[in-house]
């Protein structure tokens, strides 16, 4: 009889699983182009898949926008990729995954939805040695304290964990205006960093997807820091929970070229273009332009 | 009927995969301390696991001898491991992926054995844009062609990939010797890596585990051209192949200071001891010496 049960308990899970259909693609959203930092990583473990981008770039950027106003955007988004038939939403935004993640969860059913906050907390707190964090990200996703509060949630019996916490709202800009190897840029990392210098910390995580194109410049002013990329365990995190769900497709041993996916803005895609080969390394093919909610 | 068939090969597959413990130990050997730059890798992304590092320092290194022999010493290990009752098993040596993948698997069952040549190879090619791609490694995995062979069989409907590769047989040493940033090490890595800017390749496997921790001299010898760490691609590959099993541990929430790794070595560990720290970045617990084979 248990064993009876047991079999009607795979059989069911198996139903439930067969929902989601493991061909489909990765629903991978932003305001803008930061995430697709966070593509790039899919892209790295994860080549032979399907992605839909979506950039938001009508109503970009949304980093010191209200709650309120990110977490409507941010379900419209959703929405649009759960309208595509996606395997999994991944918010490749820290801010959005700071202030709309339950917002979006509430409307996924059974899609699974990936933030960036709880990947890069838990990888800050495995990389550092000594317990001192930083944080660094926009004013939105720092005002938040979305990131102390998932460490101090991890570590809560460890008070040998020191957070210090940091917004650089110029880095956005400067990565979008191409200004990466500006001397003005090394100036303005210098004044955003060196306090953490002082607080001796060994671990820093890049809470905007927009900073790992500064990795070097930052690692030059904190030396021996070890940085998260936000998008880098975030990618391994999904990867787990497809792999246990048996929705990833099977690796695909033939040569690529080019990924495939495919990119939609919701504003005249041109700068976005230019901008995307930045962030991938590689040309995309022209996005597709709609329209999200009443604007 | 069909449906009943269904079922019971499902109750199968289940009894089948009962037979190994998630709560079992991840088993990576290499001849010496490399493999810890692998494990290093396999403690970021898969940090609640239960690790069993086996070093075989009595018979390191493994780099210049047979095949035969290699295949001899790394079945010994492998068979250390399943004695052991691992999980899986991770071969974090390139020469021992180079040379003996195939006894190893002969002897696991099944056990899963992920070497390092695949992910690195498949990796490689996902990387790199412009289809240039050089290897770099100890003289036995450059001579064995392993890596060539495993890109060729990939990428075999396109003609556009150009594999180069090159023994760097003095790395290992200065990795060792503590010389990472002695200037002598710049002038052996210029003379090494100088052609690979002439065959204008983008992407670069470190074929060798010690490599990783040059990454940084590399970089500054080849700019622009990324770097493959066969330890960081292994982990990956290896955490989808546990997670489809469903034989991950769950994430453990509450903060390690240290990963639980009991480490195993063949000689006496004084120098094993020392030099972990310098790969892992932090300090191990004494290593347990065994006896392998009949020396």
């Amino acid at each position: 009889m248990i064993i009876f049960v047991y079999i009607n308990y795979f059989f069911f899970k198996l139903i439930l699983v067969r929902m989601l259909d493991k061909n489909s693609a990765i629903g991978v959203f932003d305001s803008g182009i930061g995430g697709l930092s966070v593509l790039k990583q899919f892209i790295r473990f994860l080549p032979s898949e399907n992605y839909i981008y979506l950039g938001d770039t009508a109503r970009v950027p949304y980093g010191n926008k209200s709650k309120q106003i990110v977490e409507a955007y941010a379900k419209e988004s959703a929405e649009f990729l759960i309208s595509k038939g996606v395997k999994i939403i991944i918010i490749a935004c820290n801010t959005v995954s700071a202030l709309a993640l339950d917002s979006i969860r509430s409307i996924s059913n059974d899609i699974d939805v990936i933030g960036m906050i709880d990947p890069a907390a838990e990888a800050s707190l495995r990389a550092s040695r000594n317990g001192k964090i930083g944080i660094i990200g926009t004013r939105a996703t720092i005002g938040s304290n979305a990131y102390i509060n998932q460490i101090n949630n991890i570590s809560s019996e460890n008070s040998n964990i020191k957070v210090f916490s940091k917004a650089c709202p110029m880095f956005v800009p400067i990565v979008e205006e191409g200004m990466i190897r500006h001397d003005a840029t090394k100036l303005i990392a210098e004044e955003y960093l060196s306090e953490f210098r002082n607080h001796k910390i060994d671990t820093l995580v890049l809470g905007c997807t927009h900073y790992p194109l500064l990795s070097h410049l930052i690692n030059e002013v904190l030396p021996n820091v070890t940085l998260i990329d936000s998008g880098e365990h975030a990618a391994v995190y999904a990867l787990r929970v497809l792999a246990e769900k048996r929705l990833l497709i099977e690796p695909n041993l033939q040569f690529i070229e080019k990924p495939k996916i495919d990119f939609y803005v919701t504003d005249s895609a041109t700068n976005f273009y230019e901008q995307a080969h930045n962030f991938l390394g590689f040309k995309i093919d022209k996005p597709q332009i709609i329209k999200l909610g009443k604007d």
